[in-house]
């Protein structure tokens, strides 16, 4: 159960609404398919888990990954005036008009994928003009410096959660059947405040955690702990409360995933994690109902340090490690096509009986 | 250079050729495309570098891997005479019938991916009857059992090497370019000869790299390494000789991938290696000819513990580690997505210009 203390209830209360049961039925009868496929049992390592697990998900012996739908959340952060990220904060919002032509990476991925792509803009220091493809949901140019004040006001938080939410609400009404939902991210200076609720979430010191985000280079990682260090002081976050943490320490893009991963979670819709940030954002869900874990495929080990660090407190593994620190969604969508591969592995293969190929005499 | 003494040099001369030369100019116009890009450099981590090799083999700054053609290599193995497999032998030619019928995983996986799927029956213990898109290379029912004689004649290695030769160059002849050459194999009882060449290869002891195969038990495991232990008592292969190394320990279809993969680097075909005996047959490979491993790309780390020690001699890295253990090239056909992923995003993700996307202020 959430605590909603201090939150308006009508805002907030979605968020005590119990995540979706699996579906035992069909993962038992995906796990008796899988036994019977012309292979010796468990050759196909991961894959056999990912078909499993998705059938559990999705309520089908036969599950499928072809309707992906993608959500990237955008939002600039206060804490950037510290100089903890090696780009200037306008790149926020030029990302996002990236976003919309096609030029970035998770457009291209979006694209090559036939996924559907809708970037929500949750606030950046340069306003921009209405681009097709982006919806604009801007709470404030920014969130609040970190190292100084809350990040979020109690209804900028409300707010940034409901847009999560909002995302996949638009994303059902879209399609009738979302097979897997992905969250990305764009904010300059985001992994300032992920690496604060990392800290902050499994009680880690900063040093063990903080990385180089985007580039920046030994001094700017020195500044970038000092300033993470002074943030935890001043909040002195408590683990008990981890929507209070998230206020304080968070950004409107984490924010909105956390909410949209609850959501997915609730609607019984499978989602794939992308890096740091994102996994920051499920970890805080898991503190706040920790059935979502059931609803979550990790995707990659990001290469920004703290990543290794949330392995051990992650509810599954994730399945590629390819030195990827992107954000957007990128490194989800780049595993979407060996969750296909498993489903359409799982779906056509062969049994022994089919096949008359003998089984192994043990 | 080769010492093809004791073979016919009209057969195994084609081995002298050199490998193909990587095209730098290509090579060094896909880096500085690289950093155009509109990410933080390098922050797509190995699908920057795949795309980066890539187009070095192929001679184009924006490579690709749409074009794939596999060619699977079955036979049959005399050493399964010791008991070395969870399965009977019959199943080597059953698996061939369902490679033809489209039920195995590498059938299904070559479908997904639009890729050619050719098989070479080199010979199994059951004879085959003409099926769909496997063609007869027929040596010998099966090879000589190495524990008690050599695997093979020096005619039927000749033979062997020279069908792996001949299916890159039908496979050049079916389409006028090949962005990815896969090889895979098939063969009950083929963990034992590999992790015998292996062994002798790394000059490790047996016990380091032996395991279940296809899923035997530990009594079955304890056989194995006693039967390669005799092998290599028996044989006493010498590193400088691979060729005999080959010959006395290997089998068939690991003959003819080591073939296969030679014939493509003289060729500049690009080789996608599957796991644990494809990965041997390279490493026997970048013996005979060390510039071997500019050619190859690793897909994944199979979950044959023999494979963790061939990491140290490998010219390059696989992409994933799935805990996959098939065989049949299903290593290498699920990492193929991959490939084009980076190929995607090299090619049409803008430029910091294109966009105007302001730089690191570093």
């Amino acid at each position: 159960m959430i605590d909603n203390a201090g939150y308006d209830p009508a805002f907030l209360s979605w968020l005590d609404a119990p995540v979706a049961a699996l579906d035992q039925i069909s993962r038992n009868a995906a796990q008796a398919r899988q036994m019977q496929l012309t292979k010796p049992q468990g050759a196909l390592g991961d894959l056999e888990r990912l078909a499993v697990r998705l059938a559990g998900m999705q309520g089908r012996a036969c599950p499928g990954a072809d309707r992906v739908s993608i959500a990237v959340f955008a939002a600039d952060h206060g804490v950037a005036a510290e100089g903890v990220s090696a780009y200037p904060q306008a790149v926020t919002g030029q990302m996002i008009v990236n976003f919309s032509r096609g030029g970035a990476a998770i457009s291209v991925a979006a694209k090559a994928l036939d996924a559907h792509l809708r970037v929500y803009n949750l606030g950046t220091v340069t306003a921009l003009e209405p681009l097709a493809g982006v919806e604009d949901q801007v709470i404030a140019p920014q969130t609040g410096n970190l190292a100084r004040e809350a990040a979020m006001t109690q209804a900028q938080l409300v707010q940034a959660m409901n847009v999560g939410r909002l995302a996949v609400e638009q994303a059902q009404a879209r399609e009738a059947v979302i097979d897997i939902f992905i969250g990305g991210e764009m904010g300059i200076g985001n992994t300032t405040p992920a690496t604060a609720l990392a800290a902050a979430l499994m009680g880690l010191p900063v040093t063990d955690l903080v990385g180089p985000g985007t580039g920046i280079d030994g001094a700017g990682i020195a500044r970038k702990v000092a300033v993470i260090e002074r943030a935890l002081a001043l909040h002195k976050p408590q683990p008990v409360d981890p929507l209070e943490m998230l206020r304080c320490l968070g950004g409107f893009e984490i924010a909105a995933l956390c909410g949209a991963y609850l959501q997915c979670a609730q609607q019984g819709v499978p989602v794939l994690v992308d890096g740091f940030i994102c996994t920051v954002a499920a970890l805080l869900g898991c503190r706040l109902q920790p059935q979502l874990g059931d609803w979550l495929l990790f995707s990659h080990c990001s290469a920004e340090p703290g990543y290794a660090r949330l392995l051990d407190h992650l509810p599954s593994f994730p399945l590629l490690d390819l030195g990827m620190r992107l954000g957007e969604g990128s490194g989800a969508a780049v595993a979407i096509p060996l969750l296909r591969m498993a489903c359409t592995l799982h779906a056509q293969m062969s049994t022994f009986e089919e096949a008359a190929v003998s089984g192994a005499s043990l």
